[in-house]
């Protein structure tokens, strides 16, 4: 059965995320529609031709290095992007192996937050960053990050009304990497709840600023209730980095 | 004579260039209405209040730390960004020393030209990088780099049409920094003409293509007509990195 895999990249401010929605502009809605012109309504099997994804994004949230994958011919990224709106771009597109599923092979998603963390805000990073002008505890940062590696049960760093059925999530890696006033923070997890990164973030912030405690932050994640966590940050400094696939 | 000092940001896309002109959105329009309203409009000898600025930028082109002066107390960036629309921004106001012009005491303006060079277009870079899919040879470019340093006749390089009186540059520095497909011409020099720099990339280009040789790019610096030299690269590549000022 041919597969093809992509690696897009997007600017999520203009859309209403991954997830095709009818009557909104999303990713999978924009790039279907143009996988339709070339190859026909129909993939290999005569099923509908669509796209499966490894991570599904929220509105507003960007991808670096997004992958999905759908049944038929891989067509060059020139011809491709040629489709495409300026905001989203495929990188790749290649033959995958036979029975290649973007999601479901994933074996990690790699997320990156970007707080510009100065006096003054930034043109350049408007879009991509969040910028926070209080003065932050970056050593209190780095270790709310130390402690989130492991598995954990992140119930506080979801929405309460959920299609989640299980809460428990296998932290790879998370670090925040300060370069001057930019902050970012890294994060590998086998899989991510809705708002998992964003719920994050916001709370890690309030220790930094000296809001919540350090050791208030390791108990939330004992399964504690979404009210003990802090707000959503808002989504235009998330980004879907990478995926993780195993080598062939 | 009370002068402040002002290192500005700003994303060109939608400015029709640095300078004032009626009927039109331009930088120095937005930042002069800003000013006007917390300082009314008259300077501290009573002439009106204006910015002087290091480098007049055209319609499109960024700036990364653009310097403008002007005649009275200085503000606090976050209460001059509160006044400013979200492509323009103030990094730094401070008083100045007595007299302080920020055109006329620059010593060199840095310019920074950015070109992508790979297969697939930059969603992220679209409106600060000129992509360039096509093969590149990038020790031409390196090499065209070199013969600009030291003083030259720019000429070739500007409109035909022009107000400039005096056609030779004293290039202080010039060189592309490679990273991987990210291609930036870096030029330092006492002041530019218009479209110099554009002229310059969009030459150099047809250099690393192959189109024209290193010889008859050399040829150019001695004052050739502008016929002889090659395309304007579009302004969404090129920044005003930096100016620079004698130590106090």
């Amino acid at each position: 059965m041919m597969v093809s895999r992509l690696t897009i990249e997007y600017d999520g401010t203009d859309f209403a995320g991954w997830a095709r929605q009818p009557g909104l502009r999303t990713v999978q809605g924009v790039l279907e529609e143009a996988l339709h012109k070339v190859l026909g309504p129909l993939d290999v099997e005569g099923e509908p031709l669509a796209l499966t994804v490894a991570g599904r994004t929220d509105r507003g949230v960007h991808a670096w290095g997004q992958v999905a994958s759908y049944r038929h011919e891989a067509l060059d990224p020139a011809r491709w992007n040629a489709l495409l709106p300026e905001d989203v771009a495929v990188l790749t597109c290649e033959p995958a192996a036979e029975g290649f599923d973007a999601r479901r092979d994933a074996l990690s998603r790699t997320y990156c937050y970007r707080v510009l963390n100065r006096r003054a805000r930034s043109v350049f990073m408007r879009g991509t960053a969040l910028f926070c002008p209080r003065q932050l505890d970056r050593e209190a940062l780095t270790a709310c990050a130390a402690v989130l590696v492991g598995a954990h049960d992140f119930t506080a760093f979801t929405p309460t009304e959920t299609d989640h059925v299980r809460f428990t999530r296998d932290v790879l890696d998370a670090r925040w990497r300060i370069d001057d006033d930019v902050l970012e923070f890294w994060i590998e997890a086998d899989t991510f709840m809705r708002h998992m990164n964003r719920v994050l973030v916001g709370t890690m912030l309030e220790v930094a600023e000296g809001r919540r405690s350090q050791a208030d932050f390791t108990r939330l994640l004992r399964g504690a209730p979404r009210v003990d966590a802090g707000s959503t940050a808002p989504p235009h400094g998330l980004a879907l980095a990478s995926v993780r696939y195993p080598l062939r």
